[in-house]
């Protein structure tokens, strides 16, 4: 199977499990069930759910347990873009091509839809799918990554440094929570998913999304000086824009492609332990680095 | 040992365990956490932490197992709070007889906080003061309670429904996700933290709990018509002044108070099975329907 292949299957898989873990559209409340379901479904690249089944393929997981796991995570990214995405956080209008929830619908709605899909995160990880073990492990990992020493922390510093200008290690421990958190935990919860990984496969894991983590960032920050809305799918040259630290900003444009270059080559160093099962990592990594949009 | 003794060993055990469960101050990014910890600690009556811990009773439940589930419920109640007063919903000044997290903070630190605070529940809930399989069993619980068909939900009936005549089915259906979700979980959740409670136990727990829940709702609105703020320890009179449906405006007072005291009567018949064990659960009703504030 090519990678364009494998990629598409999930894509699919991942697509399904999602309108099946999302409540129904007609279940009550059907306003607030239409609007989560407006906000996750149909759009966006999938990324965490692509690294959580890569991942799973190097501990034999069962694809069922994979798709909660990735839908899971999915919820988790998707609700803090919406809250992300509302009049006091980043005020944008556009997100994965289409009108925010909170221009779709109203503010109300996108802090409720945001909210109800971190919960249905947890409601889709104790699905019988997985057993209590492995229901009670990934739920740790998904709410210790998306916590205040995570994802939500790695949002608090970096609003606190707008318009401040931040050293690169501060720069780095902002990505490490806001982005690296999840993206760790995708990786991480797609292994533990499947035959319990040893310490040494999560540590050769940690090393390979942290390589990853760091670039989708690094891309992101060139991304927003060198493409279009149109192709983002959300507001380019926004970061510059609301004077955010980046690393284009920092260090560079030049610095920063070749720092991407270089994060791809720690990404796929880190694989060389698992060979060939590793594969999808190793193009994921790639996608990551050589995107587009 | 007395209702009051009894009520004050909880309510230390508990306020010791939400120090303990929420991150540290100096624990990076301090500003949330010291957030997270403003919204949390030292306020608000405690309600369901009182629950979980009198449902325990029931099943032999470990004190240190019903302090993690006691905790992780509140800070669920707490980040709907934190929300709800924010200035796109309810926009309100002052709860639990202090500034609100977005009038103390702003209002990118009290989303961060709500978002947080949901979070670090399922955080809490799987420490290994709980098995595996509890965990997994509180944490499915603890999330369909708080989430679109809960809690959330909840929410978004109340905010489509000001200013509408609602009837009093409708209602009580916006009231039992609203707030009686949440408690029906506190009820549940801490019988489940012990011996695994029969099909019976729990239908009786959720009949007591239906009843209580409701007569919480109803204290709620004629609190609002009768007390002041100080008391309050958040604005009186709102509901009213938003035109928002509540049992008083539907039924007038006299009726509410009656059906109060049915409701209470409705808690202690649910709970005949269990005798003396469920003394503690008896007397939080009462307590439930006797609070002046």
């Amino acid at each position: 199977m090519t990678f364009d292949q494998w990629t598409r299957q999930v894509l699919d898989r991942v697509e399904s499990a999602l309108d099946h873990y999302l409540p129904a559209a007609d279940v009550q409340p059907a306003p607030l069930h239409d609007a989560m379901r407006y906000a996750v479904l149909g759009g966006g690249k999938r990324v965490r759910p692509l690294l959580c089944h890569a991942a799973g393929e190097l501990t034999n997981a069962m694809p069922e347990a994979l798709d909660a796991a990735a839908c899971a995570l999915e919820m988790i990214h998707v609700y803090s873009l919406v809250h992300d995405d509302m009049p006091c956080m980043d005020d944008d209008d556009m997100r994965r091509g289409k009108p925010t929830v909170h221009v779709k619908y109203d503010e109300p709605t996108a802090l409720l839809v945001g909210d109800a899909l971190q919960s249905q995160a947890f409601v889709t990880l104790t699905s019988d799918v997985l057993d209590a073990t492995r229901q009670a492990s990934l739920v740790r990992e998904l709410a210790l990554a998306s916590g205040s020493v995570g994802m939500a922390g790695g949002q608090a510093i970096d609003l606190a440094s707008v318009g401040h200008a931040l050293t690169r290690p501060e720069l780095e421990t902002m990505h490490r929570l806001k982005t690296g958190a999840l993206l760790r935990a995708a990786v991480r919860m797609g292994a533990m998913a499947g035959e319990t990984p040893s310490a040494e496969t999560l540590a050769a894991l940690d090393k390979y999304a942290a390589a990853v983590g760091l670039a989708f960032q690094v891309v992101d920050d060139i991304l927003d000086v060198t493409a279009d809305s149109a192709t983002l799918g959300k507001t380019a040259g926004k970061d510059a824009k609301d004077g955010k630290p980046t690393y284009v900003s920092i260090i560079g444009l030049d610095a920063s492609r070749a720092l991407a270059q270089q994060l791809r080559a720690d990404a796929h160093a880190a694989l060389e332990p698992f060979g060939a099962r590793a594969q999808r990592l190793a193009e994921l990594a790639d996608l990551v680095v050589n995107r587009v949009s």
